[in-house]
Parts: structure tokens; sequence; C-alpha cells
């Protein structure tokens, strides 16, 4: 990564790393962590169980307890608030039952990546202060969006933490997170990654809009529009609301998809780093996409003012496609009809091929290497 | 509760209230996200599984998946990191390491209470921005207080988050949350209240100090403090050192006392609320205590200093009792042989008696009745 030189916000390209984020500097903390976390393994063995190794450093953790495998996770939102919040002052509306589902959505869509059906959501909603559960607007939208973000997924809320952090938390400002536990059941769901294989098919299933990642970059935006969250994205769209769209809750699919017999070989939820996601199987793989879902209208938006060209947009932004399954190519059309079928757009986008670590999109001639995506 | 009116924060009593946490504001929210959260229970039915009702308004949600019980849990550390970071000003010490200790003991502590055996750990660390992550000393500390943590409670790290929040958290400061997914297995150590009745033991184990409860009203205590966190509990023991003894982790008791071949019949965390937390179980028994655990240190010096009669003091702190275990009276001795053979003080404090709700603490002439708790 590049040092940071001051900018002009005004013009030129706006990436990821000029809207804030330093993963330079919290990286090392996240390789320290993740082996302190590996050796932790063997405590399984005390209860008579066991770790699924292949889910450390998939999008959720695995544990094999015989009957079934356990997955949990815990998911930040993010910095969407501050849209939100925002865009609150300039028209007069809530936006936090949309700002739920889109918290949901992060330990969800996360979740069921690894093949597993989302049971029990808590809620952790870390205010500035006690004042912010004062507005009561807000606060009841914040709840009936959680209901029914948890209706759509069919999942208990379980219960939750409401502190108020003064001191820590901002004064106004929320700190949204949750955190998830489901069953793989039957085992056979397991998805981490052992049944990948050429010839698989990529169906990429349609996002809303920005979803729950790129907010920095969103906001940083807002200094070159003249009319900021106001402006039109499209006629009757502000930039503001089309941010706001919630993220897709993909677990439907997901659940429809097993129901119809289909256990897909992976699964890639599209969120920070965008397609580069794609390329998170550790396998040794080629993905080359040939169908583009069309851009959501944010994202153009975004893209052309952010003066990024299409490797830059689509190594940051999900483009249009939220989350990705990879099954038997003879099944593809079939995923992509019980998509529909949950009111979720969705294509048969590609096929995966022995050979070089990389991610191919052919109709707009990008490339990306395996040193393009360390997760790891 | 009262209105707040403005006071002298030199002299006269100190209450909760006036640290700062106006519950009047967060109570209607919860109230309305638990009526929520309850309807959400019908969903179980679509797994094939049904959540264990009487888990609701107890520390940990608990689902019934057959085989065995699931019980989550996500916990809040809440501030007292703000302790952590003024005491690192001034002695240039890291406090991070027992403070990632308290971060789990909020989560197993309260998991548990319900009678499971925690098993995976997720860690939410959201900081003020990435910087915070660029002191290695203090991020390492963490991690190395997290991973012991864990090594203790025998639970498995399953991975976490570490987002940066510039505008939702506070420069410097970072937010810290755990969640923990455990097993009620066998089905028979299910301790959600149904077992408690009158006879039985309490037995009372030890606090390490104040835990992560009642860090509002110590922080505003050094208002009074001439040498504010310096100042000495004891003789070369800090106000600041003394406040950041970690939490006590009272899985390995609860563990011991399973293999032991003792169930407990019910469990309390003693956190907010202090003792009044005894009252926590639904039913209309009346807890008598005739031994009161010697007060910690720093918990006396905080009633001085608040100026709290012991009836104030006992119903916000802990006063030296972190974690009650309710058992078979004959079963008490044993646990407190168990409890100290993992290292932690116990006593067996008291008797449940049939009767009016109420706890009576004998030797300090206390009486809490049923409307000084209202937690459901």
């Amino acid at each position: 990564m590049s040092t940071h030189a001051p900018h002009d916000p005004s013009s030129g390209t706006l990436s990821y790393e000029q809207a804030g984020v330093n993963y330079d500097l919290i990286d090392p903390l996240k390789i320290s962590a993740q082996r302190a976390a590996a050796a932790t393994a063997v405590h399984m063995s005390a209860h008579g169980f066991t770790e699924v190794k292949a889910s450390r450093g998939e999008s959720a953790y695995v544990v094999d307890v015989g009957l079934f495998y356990i997955a949990s996770i815990v998911e930040c939102l993010g910095t969407k608030t501050l849209v939100a919040d925002e865009m609150a002052t300039l028209t007069g509306k809530s936006y936090y039952d949309g700002i739920a589902q889109d918290t949901i959505a992060m330990a969800v869509n996360d979740l069921i990546t690894v093949g597993a059906t989302p049971l029990v959501v808590q809620a952790y909603w870390a205010a500035g202060g006690s004042d912010w559960f004062g507005d009561a607007q807000r606060a009841q939208s914040l709840v009936a969006g959680w209901k029914k973000a948890c209706d759509v997924c069919q999942v208990a809320w379980g219960g939750g933490e409401t502190p108020a952090l003064a001191g820590i938390v901002e004064g106004g400002r929320i700190d949204l997170a949750a955190s998830c536990t489901g069953l793989i059941n039957p085992k056979e769901r397991l998805s981490v990654g052992d049944k990948l294989g050429a010839g698989d098919a990529i169906v990429l299933l349609a996002s809303s809009g920005i979803h729950a990642n790129g907010l920095s970059l969103a906001r940083k935006l807002t200094e070159r529009l003249p009319q900021g969250y106001l402006t039109e994205v499209q006629p009757g769209l502000t930039y503001g609301d089309a941010l706001l769209a919630p993220t897709t809750l993909y677990s439907p699919v997901t659940e429809a998809i097993y129901k119809a017999g289909i256990t897909p070989h992976y699964c890639a939820n599209i969120t920070g780093h965008g397609w580069r996601k794609l390329l998170r199987h550790p396998g040794k793989f080629t993905y080359r996409i040939h169908t583009v879902p069309p851009v959501t209208p944010v994202l153009k938006f975004m893209q052309e003012h952010a003066q990024q060209d299409d490797r830059e947009a689509y190594s940051t932004l999900n483009m249009g496609a939220g989350f990705a399954i990879f099954v038997k190519a003879d099944q593809a059309a079939k995923v992509v009809e019980i998509a529909k079928s949950c009111g979720i757009e969705a294509w048969d986008a590609g096929r995966v091929e022995d050979g070089e670590k990389q991610l191919l999109i052919e109709p707009l001639n990008i490339r990306f290497g395996d040193d393009d995506l360390q997760l790891r």
C-alpha cells in the first residue's frame, strides 16, 4: 500500500484507502489475533468436539459437535449509520429500519457461506448515551427493522445488549453489530471449499446497492457533490436515499436451494474488497466471468464521481453482485430460477477452471491475481 | 426513578444514576425490543426446533435442537477501557490483557448461568480509527489477554471483527464486546429456574474487585480524590490499579461442579444492580443471607468515598461476591470446596425459602423487595 499523500477532494481518482481506512495499521494485529485464535482450537477436544480447521479464514467459524456443525460469527455494520444520521437531518425521515436489516445482513450473509442455516441473532446496539434511545421514532424503527429482517431470515432474535457508552461511542451515534449462531445440518451442507472444482458454475446474486461496504468512500464523495446527499442519482432518487437501500438478505435463497436438493460447492459474500472476494477460496483456480450483471445506479454514480476505472471499482464495490454461489454447472439454471422466485435477480455468470489463481472479468477486460487479495 | 438534579460532585451521596446512565430513556426501547424478539420464536419450528421460553429474560438465550441445547449471547464490556486508558497515560503500562479478560468474562459468566459450557467466543473490537491498532504494545496485550482468557475457559476463539469506526467510536477509544456460543449437554444441565426450591443453598463466589459494572460511578468518584486514580486504596495499591483487576472467570467452577456430579438449580451473575441480581429468578422466594463475604478493598473504598450506605452499595456493586450458585443444601460444602480448588474463594452464604419475593441480607439488616429489581 502506498503512503497517503494529501489530496484535493474535489477532483481526481478517489480510492478506498484515501477515504480513511489504513489496513497497514490493522493487519499486524489481525495476523497475531488469527494465530492466537487458531491455537485455541485444542480446547474443543476437552469437550469431545473438534473445530473444522478449513473454516479458519472463512467468513464463519465452524465446530463439529457430532450430529451437526455449529457455525458462529459476530459482524459490525460499519459506518452506514453516519449516512442515515445525515439523511435524517436533511429529510426528517428515520432510516433505522433499513439500517437494522443491514446489520443483520452483515452477520447472516457471512454465516450462510459455510452452509449454515442461521438460527439465532443477538443484537449489539451501543449508543453514545442514553439519549440515543430517547428518540422514540428512531428507536422503534430500529426495533421494527430488526424484527422484520429476523422474519425474512427465519431466525430467532435471542436478545442483546443496549449499552450507553458515553466517552467511547460519540454522542448522538450508535455502534451496531450482530452476532449469529447457526447449524450446518445435515453435515453434508458444509461448504468450506473442499467441494469446489473445475467446471463449476459461478452464479451471481444481485445486490440492492452499496450494501454496507464502501461507505467511507461514499461519504467522502459527498465533498464533490454540489448538493451532497441530496444530489440525484436518477430522477427522484437522491444519492443518500440510494446509499441507504438496505442490504439484501441472501439466506432465503441458500435455504431454498438446499430444499431443492442443491448443495453449493462454495459461497462468497461480496463485501469489502468487491469482486476480489471471488478469489477467497484457498485453492488454485481461475474464475472466468462471461456475464457481468448490470451495475446498480448508485454504484455507477459513485464510480463516475470517484473517477475510478472499472478495475478499481470492481476491486472495491460489489458493482451489482452481492453474493456468489458456486455449484455444479448443470445446477446453475435452477439456482438462478430459485433466486428469482425469492425476488432476487441472478445470473449464471461464469465458470471455475483449473489454472492460475485469478479472476478474469472478460466483458470488462479485467484481471485480478492472487496478490490482489490477501485476507488470510 | 427520580429526576436528576445537578449536584456538587465533591460531596454527598453519589448514586449510580447520578454517574450518568439514565434508564428512563433506555427502558422503553428495551421493552419493545424484548416483545419483538419474543415474537420471533416461531421461526424455530420451521427448522424443527423450539426455543426454551424460560430463557427469555435470563442471561443467555437457549434453543432446543434435540440432542442438546444451544445457548448464545453477546455482551459489551462497557466503559472500563476509559479507566485503562487513563491509567496507561498515568503509568505507561498497558492494561489491555486484563481488559480482554473482562470482556470475555462479561459473555462467559452470563452464558454459564443457564447451565451451558462455553464453546466458542467471537471478538468484537471496534476502534475509533485504524491508529488504535498501531500501538503495538497495547494491541498485543489485548490479543494475549484474550487468548489467555479463552484458555482458562477452554473455549475456542473463533474469530471476530476489528473495524475502524471513525465518526462513531471516539478517536483513541475502543468499543469491546464478545459473543459466545455454548452447549447445554447433557440437557439435564439446563438451569433456567424450574429446579430452584425452598431449602436450596446460596453459594457465593468471590469477586476480584469491581469487575466491569459500576465503572461510571468509579470514574465519577475520581473527581473527589485528590490524586485521582493514583490515590491509594491500600498501601502500594492505587485506586486505578485496583479497579483494573480483571473480572473473575467462573466457568472453570461451573464445569468442575458438573464433573463432580452437581447440577446447580439456578445461577446468577452479579453484575449491574449488584446483589439485587440475587432476585433475578422469576419465582416467589425469600433469599436469606446469613454470611456476607468480606468486601473487596476497592469496593469498600468506593462506598466510603461515594458516601453510600450499605443498602445503596449492595444494590449497585458486587461488594465481594461476583457469582451465585443455587444448589441443594447438602451440596453447598462441596461447591465451596470445588470453587476453592479452582482458586476462587466461596461461601455457603444463605438459604432459599418459600415466602415473599425478597432478599434479606441479615448481617447488614438490608432488605430488597421485588420492586427493587425490574429486569424483565
